[in-house]
């Protein structure tokens, strides 16, 4: 019956799978959502939304892929490889987003949108070497929010989004956790005292990086041999990264006359603004849940100020940072046509390791159901019509807003339709047969509450959506 | 200050746009979603996704690239060309999905799936020529419901996807709408009658599908010369396939002993088909929403069965179908390793049209507003330290789950603060002076009602949990 040309392409296909058909497969590092994850990821995203609307954020949403020239030049060297092009099939040149911030940077100059709190969930893309395990993904959800325009009040904007990922956090079933913190002011400060040359910050910063994973004599040897600074610039660098502690406690010693920050600018000011930032995150009772940590460097480039990770205190729960962020200045001016900056600052959680988490919490508990329908709607009988009396019966209740289903195969038996009922959960039944045709009505039970009752068939809708809001 | 590495290629960047700075771009065919946007599309992804949820479908999620074999040889000719091939960056071959139909039957013989009712929101994609005021992108949502797994009933899966199209199309404020309606097995045995030779049945298809914006002699044309057909087999088809009618007129007419379906046996098992399924939607109260139209030919190979799509109809607004959908048996069976196959129907819904029409249904009633927060945080004078008492405040309401903003500005003016609570009808003003902070109290505005009320700091969550719980 098929075209012949079809059967060529199958046939073709078969061969050069060495004649066995082929399993159908995923791309790697890919995942599919089952109905069970999906009850995960939307309880997860619902609280994740509830707390940036409480904080007054607004949503957008960009598309999948940008122009390569939106992209190119802003993640860094590291960041740069792991992003996936579209083949040249004529038109423009375009990769697919890396991340959510960078498209919010160019939203906002397109629009030269001065000020707004906006938050964004959708999907990022990352040719890194997928690890599903410790949910590193190349498909990934990143849950943002970010705060641009100017404030009058310094730091503010920086505290309140640490605050939104602490909300979160403390609320996602995920153990404890805490926000390590740094500037990167004071980094670049710490390099230039150390005596790195200016045109090594980046790659000397991607060194500091991989402290959170790789010891102090494997960075060193990287920042000697790979990157080429001399031995004791590289024992500088480390005598001053390498603290980290209670936020009050480090701030204050870098802030003493002793401190190798005393007579740098640049530092004096990255500490000022720590200060600020720590008074707010206390008034939001958040400062306790950070560490200041010197080493904490974030890969990207845009960054220029507060930088931020959370991460899980839980040792034997290996999956590196759940959230990010920080200040970054001068992104939405590299998007705008007069070059005016819109300076921001944001918070990105990376929800693929709180799924994971989640979805571990929910098989340990016997799994999570999907949510079934309300009503079962059944036959009693086997004469023909009463598959279309069922139709009509279900078709009623979809009309007045009631969930409901019907079996799709003629006259099941009675037996089969309550025991699907009872492993669904479906907390009411729907009986029709050749008698409650002639009599216009229909017999409802109550499974959880064992009872039954004859209804008219015209009032059925009414009768149950009664029922039914009763239970929720 | 930056590396001159950084520089240098801002600058070879500029040199080469010529010496301007580029206007930030947005791919061709693609949109950002503003929030006001946003709150049209999720008020309609709610309608619909209730009405999936009313049908007891779960819902799934797969990436938004497939391995290129999947896409391969599902789309036909002229879909095949639409699709977005990723860059070969190493490893395997990957397209952007085109649709949600074929990676839901990937899903369906990946996991060995038997039955599944299931829903997917989503975005795909398609290298078509865009057009915006016709609300036809590049990337774009489709609302998929399917049915997959056998039924003793047939067609009555057939007709639940088309009620839940229409229960969805009449609840979306959209206008009037109508169901076109055919079955690929009539299509083929009017082919098949006419003397069309059986490798010519899909691009004599892809013709035939062309009807509803070209004039019978357009297609005609294409038919003989670009497709080879001769003139009398093309008339033969052409007076079979223009016809339309009321469902059950039509049907009769073509069950008759006269009609050119009598002897054909597919063509008598098609009218059967539709038959039932023209029972089961007048149980289900919308055949009168259908149209049955012999010309509908929908453009994808994978169809078998019947064949669907919903168009407005007021002449005004031509933005051509806004759902469709059909059966197709054969689609699973390609992908899984036993060759078993698992029938199934489905329905899409063609959100961007309808976002369109919703957007300029907005803007006419003055545009839609994003959801405002509960209170604003205010403060009376200008001591420095009322920053901090507004910050705490703000925290205490966040922590109670209440949204709240303040200023991010010291000292703002009260006539300011005002303003901005007003114009964002925002219900609540909690208001922190001197003497509040002396007194431990805060004074509430209430906007709506102009009452106000002097609470203590520490039952103010309370107080406005209340407050805001009585709004909604």
């Amino acid at each position: 019956e098929k075209p012949i040309f079809d059967k060529i392409e199958r046939i073709l296909d078969e061969i050069s799978s060495g004649g066995a058909r082929r399993r159908p497969k995923i791309p790697k590092g890919t995942r599919d959502f089952s109905p069970e994850q999906m009850e995960v990821r939307e309880k997860a995203f619902s609280i994740i939304k509830n707390v940036f609307q409480r904080h007054g954020a607004v949503q957008i949403d960009t598309p999948v892929f940008e122009c390569r020239e939106t992209l190119l030049g802003k993640y860094g060297e590291e960041g740069g490889k792991l992003i996936y092009d579209l083949a040249d099939q004529g038109g423009e040149a375009l990769c697919l987003r890396y991340d959510l911030t960078v498209p919010f940077a160019r939203y906002v100059a397109m629009n030269k949108i001065q000020t707004i709190k906006r938050y964004h969930i959708s999907k990022v893309y990352r040719r890194d070497q997928p690890n599903i395990t410790k949910g590193r993904y190349r498909e990934f959800y990143q849950c943002d929010l970010d705060i641009a325009g100017a404030s009058s009040i310094p730091m503010l904007p920086d505290a309140e989004v640490i605050k939104v990922a602490c909300e979160i956090l403390n609320q996602l079933p995920i153990g404890s956790f805490e926000i390590k913190l740094n500037h990167r002011g004071l980094l670049d400060a710490m390099l230039e005292i150390a005596g790195v040359p200016s045109h090594k910050f980046k790659v000397i910063c991607s060194s500091i990086d991989k402290l959170d994973k790789e010891s102090w004599d494997t960075v060193r040897h990287e920042m000697i041999v790979d990157k080429g600074l001399s031995e004791s610039v590289a024992d500088q660098v480390g005598d001053m990264v390498l603290r980290a502690g209670e936020p009050q406690d480090l701030l204050a010693e870098l802030q003493s006359s002793a401190s190798f920050c005393s007579t740098h600018q640049g530092a004096r000011k990255s500490l000022d603004e720590l200060s600020q930032l720590f008074t707010f995150l206390n008034d939001m009772g958040v400062l306790k849940q950070t560490h200041f940590d010197l080493s904490l460097a974030r890969g990207l480039d845009y960054y220029t100020g507060v930088i931020y990770e959370a991460v899980l205190t839980d040792p034997s729960v290996a999956v590196g940072s759940i959230a990010a962020g920080g200040r970054y200045d001068n992104l939405v001016g590299m998007f705008s046509t007069s070059g005016e900056n819109i300076p921001c600052v944001g918070v990105s959680i990376g929800i693929e390791r709180i799924f994971a988490i989640m979805e571990e919490e929910a098989k340990k508990k016997g799994g999570y159901k999907t949510t079934p329908v309300n009503v079962l709607v059944a036959s009693a009988g086997t004469e023909a019509h009463l598959t279309s009396h069922r139709v009509q019966i279900c078709s009623e209740l979809w009309d007045a807003g009631i969930s409901a289903k019907t079996f799709y195969h003629a006259s099941p038996k009675m037996d089969k339709q309550l025991k699907q009922a009872l492993s669904e959960e479906i907390p009411f039944m729907v009986i029709v047969g050749e008698s409650e045709v002639e009599a216009g009505t229909v017999n409802v039970k109550n499974l959880d509450e064992k009872t039954e009752e004859v209804v008219s068939r015209k009032e059925l809708p009414e009768y149950l959506r009664k029922c039914t809001c009763a239970l929720s």
